[in-house]
């Protein structure tokens, strides 16, 4: 493990000796200069869970072999569809281990985000020990009233400068009640080590400014949800990180192809198919409804960790209505 | 123009004779069969006050002069940015007729929304008889907890029953407190007199929903703001309702126009550009600060009526801002 | 009338000629040095209307001798129960009028809270010529993102500089969503035309603070809701405006008399007993609500104006339900 | 101690064996039949940091020792101000053993809320185990779609089911965004383990409405937050776990005694001048702030774990009159 770390950041070297807080089997390595290139889909992967409750690692390695032959760019471990709430410390490490190893040679960007920045940047370097590409960090949220611009610049900036790995933020006021600063992710844009912004807030405006404002960073912005893909492609996006790619990835990568092409009007077509099933595996079923709908194409969903329900049988009812209503047969 | 129609509902006929839009001296005429077509853009016009705090007639028609050398489609009267909750009812059905008279012949839309369903039909029929060819009826919100849905479809069913010309449904949750659902907006768009949405809200993933879900409709949705019109025009909506058009309406009709000529790189990067001007004359500084930017464009702008207060220096300061660095003089 | 109006405030005086806007048949008088005592309690009256919908005296008369027996302070004409957005100017005016004219010598205070500063002027002068005796000045709220505290500020101010009868502030937010900033509202204290504020709001810190940092002014706090009288009055309000009391005033000024002669366990009892069908004749079911519940209580209630719906008899069972569970026979 | 336990519900019984899932040192004792009397007042007590930023158990000692002089009836440990979200388990579980054994014979209230059942049910054996006499279980909020009513139930019945010692229910919207819904804390009130509720939201009505609606139950409600804690004890709650009683904790024992005693004018001065010291220490400037105002009042505070940050210069100030406009020197 390499002591010593070279961190460059606003035109001076910092020289520091490391200590490498809980990393192991892993040469930490010198602080990224960017240049990861995010361009494409992502499933934010749900983890299956056996009947007993623990992680289902034999479900995830089918889930994967499927996955596998959609053209995904890489994959996220431990996005909010991922349950990472409910897993304890090594259950997450171990997760993203395992995924690693069997994603080939596609991207694999782990959520490490937790409250404490302290917690998160030893969770992060443990995620790069394990495999992971890059680490999604999600704005910590509990003490809602405290987190200012400055605590989240403070909080963003320190696990950029520990990460081994490049950072992404993760912007999904649904989950943490709060929308980060559009000013933040400006001054944020300017680290080394933070390449871009899955934003799930879906607030396209923010989305298309934030493209133009870091036109001239190296600093990518992913659509955090399928109900809005092909606009913030539109809006200069390099891809999406979206929930539906559990269960219907050849249809995003398709339309991200689409638009890639310049097939507008086919994409748009499939675009607006897509938003009322993603609606549904998201804001109105939630996860739950998400690994029910990947049952109907052929991945292992299973039910969720309590407290969170699996659907009832109404409910799946009213699921499978609004994927057929838009002419997907489930 | 059909002249005779058969409504059908509440299980009995009702047999009407239609006399056309835009009547005076009243008859009122027999209900629309849609058919008004609202592709283009439309500056929600601002209304000018004398030093005195009245109507300014002469500023307005000033305004009126320069906007019609614009490809507009039309011009809505007293959406949010005109002020017409500071307007009484005399005031408001006379800047309508003096709006449609100086015109030429582009398309009035006359805000007509109350909170009352009573009163809303009647000044609906007032702006009729002014000279209006469309209401846009925004939805009443003063008892929140009372608007639900059955209220709402109430509501608008009977304003279009009773309306001599056609209603636009007005959503515009940032001033109503209320967002709209899209299962009463489908139900509503089959009514032969409701021809369309103008969404406010920016939620472009229930935008391109509602305009696959009404595809086979006589249904128009127009974006509420310019800061997402180009992802509304590629979601499917016809135009834009635009504050910032106000001030900036050719650059909105370029935009258009790039849209529909395809020119997909130049409609982007016009779009980004604009996004931090617009928002700058809508949520940050609303009807005061898109008032002094028509200033800056050649337009009479002035102050708004109390109790909203003109820009202070520093926020006129930073608003001029917003407009420079994205490459706008003002 | 009075062209001469001396008006006294932060150490100067300010010398105007008021031609008088609106105001008929009856002297505008100097303004208030306040003194007008606000203790007890307040139904903030219902408004019946006829099968065809125009406001029903002859009920309102009936009711109005029923409440009259009443130990009620006064009464609040044309708070939000009183349907007051549904009713026009002459109405408003009209209604007034009636009530004053039936209301014995019990106080008239008039809600005349427009959006506009100059017309809630011209209607609180109105209201002042119609027999009201103080004015209920809601929050303007349509413009939620420009109503800044300076705004409110330059609202209230010039409405009490301009009113021959004082104003009580009302802040509301279940229905403007937006809550009156303590600190403004403590500047506004100072006027000695503006005597105090109904708070629906429920913030019981909010209003206990309130309470101290006044102690030493002329300013007197209503609670808003029945829900919260006890413990508002055991936290130094002077009374209440309490939809609730429309039905059971009785009840309500009972409570503030076991309050005054220190009964505190039978204060609590009743409080905690009228809590359930307080919050369903306000919150749950509203308007439609408290009038369904006025029939059962001996007084005329009847439907709501249109968009807001009566009760269905669903509704009307579950709000039974809210009374007969608390003990109180319907 | 019984490793078997008989459990009352839903009208049949059940006999378990336990097998102690993650419980070590201490066996599992059969499940309460409630009566753990919590009248009296509780600091949620904040966590002392070292300057390397790791628990620091010499001040937290020294805290102790002053509180144990004040007339708490106990202390709650991990409370949303002992920044228990920053603090991993081992830490979480180190510090209610230390708290315990410095607590003298007071009672000991843990936080062991987690967002998944499972890890709840753990972590409150643990604590049980570490000396815990009651655990305080926060509502799960991460998947704000997904906490319906059922979800919420069944969280809070199976931890309920499987804890050694009773849980008291911990309602607090402005962290997690979620307000318990009063229907499901009748249901849970039911439950032999489930001895009350902390509601920190402080809507007063609903607070008085639980009171009674639990009256015939073993079923205790404390407020949440010194704001209003005086109402609140006039509504029948049985006392208050409230973060000002870290710094100012003889204060808030005395305004409980004057209610005792009936003194409710001296009650009413002081629960007045307490509140806006309160919503600085709250509200306004959360963990950071009532760690600076202990180090007024002889406690040891320090600064809060990042991403929190600690108060500037200029918010020290601010938070200083807060407290000296009251009367209360620091």
């Amino acid at each position: 493990m390499s002591l010593l770390r070279f961190c460059f950041r606003k035109n001076f070297f910092v020289f520091r000796s490391s200590v490498g807080v809980g990393c192991f089997s892993r040469e930490i390595s010198t602080q990224q200069t960017k240049k990861l290139d995010l361009r494409g889909i992502f499933p934010p992967i749900t983890t299956p869970f056996t009947s007993k409750g623990s992680i289902d690692f034999e479900k995830l390695s089918k889930n994967m072999k499927r996955w596998n032959e959609i053209p995904f760019k890489g994959y996220v471990v431990q996005g909010s569809n991922g349950e990472y709430v409910y897993l304890n410390t090594s259950e997450r490490i171990d997760l993203v281990r395992r995924v690693a190893h069997l994603a080939n040679d596609k991207l694999i960007i782990a959520g490490s985000g937790c409250e404490s920045t302290a917690v998160t940047i030893e969770l992060t370097r443990k995620m790069a020990s394990a495999g992971a590409n890059c680490a999604l960090v999600i704005t910590p949220s509990f003490y809602k009233g405290a987190m200012s611009n400055a605590s989240f610049k403070t909080h963003f900036l320190k696990i950029a400068d520990d990460s081994p790995i490049p950072i992404l933020l993760y912007n999904v006021p649904v989950n943490t009640g709060l929308d980060l600063d559009p000013n933040i992710i400006l001054e944020l844009a300017d680290h080394p080590n933070i390449v871009g912004l899955k934003d799930s807030g879906g607030d396209i405006s923010k989305i298309g400014n934030l493209v133009f404002a870091t036109k001239n960073k190296d600093f990518q912005i992913l659509a955090g949800s399928a109900g809005f893909l092909y606009p913030a492609l539109m809006m200069g996006c390099v891809g999406g990180i979206c929930a539906l790619a559990n269960a219907m990835g050849k249809e995003l990568c398709d339309l991200q192809l689409l638009y890639e092409q310049g097939k507008h009007e086919e994409a748009l077509e499939l675009q607006q198919k897509l938003i009322a099933p993603n609606t549904a595996v998201t804001r109105k079923y939630g996860v739950a409804g998400l690994k029910q709908a990947m049952e109907w194409f052929g991945f292992h969903g299973g039910p969720p960790r309590l407290p969170m329900l699996p659907l009832n049988r109404e409910q799946i009812t009213e699921l499978k209505k609004e994927f057929t209503t838009r002419g997907f047969k489930v």
